[in-house]
């Protein structure tokens, strides 16, 4: 049994591993922006240094650092909230990690691999070639790793990277800023028109084959490693729309079908083998599953 | 004649460049961190995207983008402001381009290039091979370009980029985080003992060599184009110390000589054959001339 930090415990992952940790019989503390009942919950904005130090007044054998500002759009429209979060709060994170001693999980994201155009990203990809990051978020992430690579190399600060592909299903509460799979799923509820983008396709990964993936790195933590966490559906957006409607029952008339986003990333497949050997990973729901229980979760969520 | 505008006009360059360019007949307008008596100056936070809003309630032709956090060191001290100001700062100054239309000249710096180990570095380097910026500082300023590379490819943002290297002359107050020849001479003024990494050699400019090729941005403004604005001097930094010694008349056993600092990048020779044809790029003041004119500076100003 560990004792265990998780920052941004509150957002659709953070609260899912918070309970798959706690199963496991781990003490998990948890951070977010927001108060909240929770006994073993503080209040602290990873930006602002002084709210850490009662973070970290207590002792931790792992941190889980999920806090961040989440997506390209949202990056965009909050750039500075996002830089503040993501990048001086990571280093906030790294120093107090230097006192601390404890074992860091970062979650980094598929957006770090820009619109490289190779079939398949294994993790060294961005060793071997340079990636302009074509949004502040991905930038941001990218940012963290070398971060990060630093530390490890000065300080032999214990971390391990985790870069999540496009996680979707219950948890996720709905705005504009979220998943393609919430968003859809929760317009053809309510009869809200949305977009699909023709000849794209993305790789799909469910949330309960995630969190046991990073839930695993208390047990494997690998200091200095990096993997890729993806599904392996690699389906198109389309596809992924005309799922949404069967399960929702959806007016297929709200869909507008428009060419390829051309602020958007072209699509990305991972290399996940080195995920699966070191961290058990081991997707295995299809959409035909997850799309179904997310529109369950969501129609009981917003009574719909 | 132009209207420009300078950020960081207090500084070391910024005072220089609003003297030269008042000189060439041009109206400059500045803005720095505190407040000042002159009539064209503005005082502004440029982390500060409300403190920017009186600075742009004018329109400027061109602005000099000066202002940022400067130095490794200080950079790993102070990274908080670091980010603040040299990311979320520019991002606000390429927003403000977007609603005001001026000519952005934005100051990069040759630590982008990392710990390059070639020989001699062309601008096109970083988009051929990944370069891990080992610092913060360096971090910063690389993304700084590449946040410039996606206004200039979504918005056709008209920008200019100037990668400078190690400039140093009269005009650089002492405070531990400055140029290695100002804390040299400094030093050897004050009888204050002072470290020389052995073995390593790097570029060395004059100021009067740098503030002219900045200016030349005004008429030879090309969209898009980056520049590396370095030397052509090519010394070790025990070289220089001799020379400070020297023309200082200090003590040479204030000097520790110590094998190469592992914390430095390696040095570095810039190609600067592109800056010489656009910019009208002249460097031709050697250490000889210019050591005894930054210590004749420096007596006068701390009355040494």
């Amino acid at each position: 049994m560990a004792k265990i930090l998780i920052t941004g415990s509150k957002g659709t992952l953070g609260s899912r591993l918070a309970e798959v940790l706690q199963i496991r019989g781990h003490e998990v503390w948890e951070v977010d922006l927001q108060h909240h009942k929770e006994e073993r919950y503080l209040r602290a904005d990873i930006g602002e240094y002084r709210q850490l130090e009662r973070v970290f007044e207590q002792n931790y054998d792992y941190v889980f650092h999920l806090a961040a500002e989440f997506g390209r759009i949202n990056g965009e429209e909050y750039y500075d909230t996002l830089w503040k979060t993501n990048v001086i709060g990571t280093r906030h994170i790294l120093e107090w990690q230097l006192k601390k001693g404890f074992k860091l999980v970062f979650m980094s994201s598929s957006e770090i691999y820009g619109e490289a155009t190779e079939p398949v990203l294994t993790e060294d990809f961005p060793m071997q070639k340079t990636i302009i990051q074509h949004n502040d978020y991905a930038l941001t992430k990218w940012v963290n790793e070398v971060q990060i690579m630093n530390f490890e190399r000065k300080h032999q600060s214990p971390i391990v990277r985790l870069r999540l592909f496009n996680a979707y299903g219950p948890g996720e509460y709905y705005h504009p800023y979220r998943s393609v799979v919430c968003l859809f799923v929760y317009r053809a509820l309510h009869g809200i028109p949305y977009d699909v983008f023709e000849g794209y396709s993305r790789v799909f990964m469910y949330v309960d084959d995630l969190i046991p993936t990073i839930a695993n790195a208390v047990d494997a933590f690998k200091p200095g490693e990096v993997y890729n966490v993806g599904g392996i559906e690699y389906r198109s957006v389309k596809e992924l729309s005309d799922l949404v409607l069967k399960y929702t029952g959806g007016d297929p008339k709200l869909v507008r079908y428009l060419p390829e986003d051309k602020h958007n990333t072209v699509s990305k497949r991972p290399d996940i083998r080195k995920a699966v050997a070191d961290l058990g990973h081991n997707p295995r729901v299809l959409l035909e599953e997850g799309v179904p229980k997310t529109v369950e979760w969501m129609k009981k969520v917003y009574e719909v």
